[in-house]
Formats: C-alpha cells, structure tokens, sequence
C-alpha cells in the first residue's frame, strides 16, 4: 500500500491548474471528466504519488457540497493497494466502514472505493487498484 | 519536487497511530515531539511518502486551533524539494506569499517553510528539505 495521489477539491479548475503548474513548477499531464461522480480532474506527478484536482461539473457532484459546506481544500488522500477486494475485506474485519461495499470505476483507470472518514479521524481515505 | 508527506492533524496521538496501523497494514516507525511548534508527531511509510499524524501538546499549538475549529483531518500537505531557499526565491516570484521568510527546523530532521494556503486553493503547503 502507498501513497497514490491526494484530491483537493477546487472551485474553477482552469484557475487551479494555473496555480499548481506555477506552485508546483511542472503542466498537468492529465484531464478527465468523471461523468459518474460529475467532477472534472486534473493530474501533476509528484514523484511516485500524483496530485489530483477536482471540481464539480454539476450541482450534484460531492466535490460541490464539500466546497459548499468546507470551502477549496484538501478533500481526500488515496492508496494503492494490490488487490483491492482482498484491502477491503481485511479492513472490514478491522472495523472500518466503507462508503460502498464494491469498488466502483474513478479516474486514471483505477477500481477505487472510500473509508468513512468517521473512522480516519476526519480523512476520506481512497483505497485504488489500477486496472490492468 | 515530489510528495514527501501529508500531514493529518488528531486529537489523541495514541488512539490515531492504532487507527492508522490497521488502516495501513504497518506500524508507526518514528515518534517526534516537536516543543517549538508544541506538536508530537507520528510517521508511517507509505511507498515514497509519508503519513504525519500531528497532535497538540499545548493549547497554543496551530494543531489545536485547527482541531477547533474544522475538527480533526487533513491538515497538510509537503513536497521535498532540493535546494528550499532556491525555491522559497522562485515561488515569491510567482506571486505566492509565504508563512515566514526563513525555512525553521521541522519533525523529521528537515528545513520547513509554509505557504498561505489562500494562494493554493485552501491547500497548507508545505516545503521541506531534508538536513543532511
């Protein structure tokens, strides 16, 4: 398990990727919509791990509530795992909640399912499996 | 530069670092207190990064404040960079405004320097160096 990307939810994403090309001193390799989760992304390599930005593409998306309830910020961090059914079978076992009980499909190509931050000390933790 | 560690302010050290050794699947490799910033953190390895647990050791720390008023989470987030200094210079440039002007002395033997997080869509970045 490591480190994959953390999300930071954003309001205008034209904006913000200007903002971490210049912070971050590198150009988004990646966009793409997530029609199902209604948000549009943007992806930065930081090494091994990524920095995904996130902004809702309709009323509905979460990342819109999250902005409307906490404001821009640090919305989630995301882990590699191996076998992500294994991951949640073992984390069921250990107590932990999941958000859903299936992986379902999210950006960059990756099965990927949510803890519930009750449980994480207020972090929304991503588990993510890359599809071959 | 690259994603050296994210940092997730708590309220009880003891019971997060038991929370993140099941989530993780591994335990906690390093604790530090670090008096000057009142905080005690708690490291585990997660590929390349690092997971930071902080907790507040006064009432005076930023991590209690934080706590207070958003409640435990994300508090942070850092990049390694090479020569922080040269960085520090690049990004004053660019427009961002920095917490303080001259890096301080860190958990993890490292420079550290912040930058407000209005500039970086709510985001607390933070730049840090390792001290050779």
């Amino acid at each position: 398990m490591h480190l994959d990307h953390i999300g930071i939810a954003v309001s205008d994403l034209e904006s913000a990727i200007s903002t971490y090309e210049k912070l971050l001193n590198r150009t988004c390799y990646k966009r793409e919509v997530v029609a199902k989760q209604s948000v549009e992304t943007a992806f930065f390599k930081t090494g091994e791990s990524k920095v995904e930005l996130l902004a809702a593409t309709g009323s509905e998306s979460v990342i819109q509530k999250f902005i409307e309830k906490r404001g821009e910020g640090l919305h989630h961090v995301a882990f590699e795992v191996n076998d992500i059914e294994e991951e949640i079978h073992r984390l069921k076992k250990e107590g932990f909640t999941l958000l859903s009980e299936t992986p379902s499909t999210g950006a960059d190509n990756k099965k990927i399912v949510f803890l519930h931050p009750k449980e994480s000390n207020g972090v929304l933790v991503e588990l993510c499996q890359s599809i071959d």
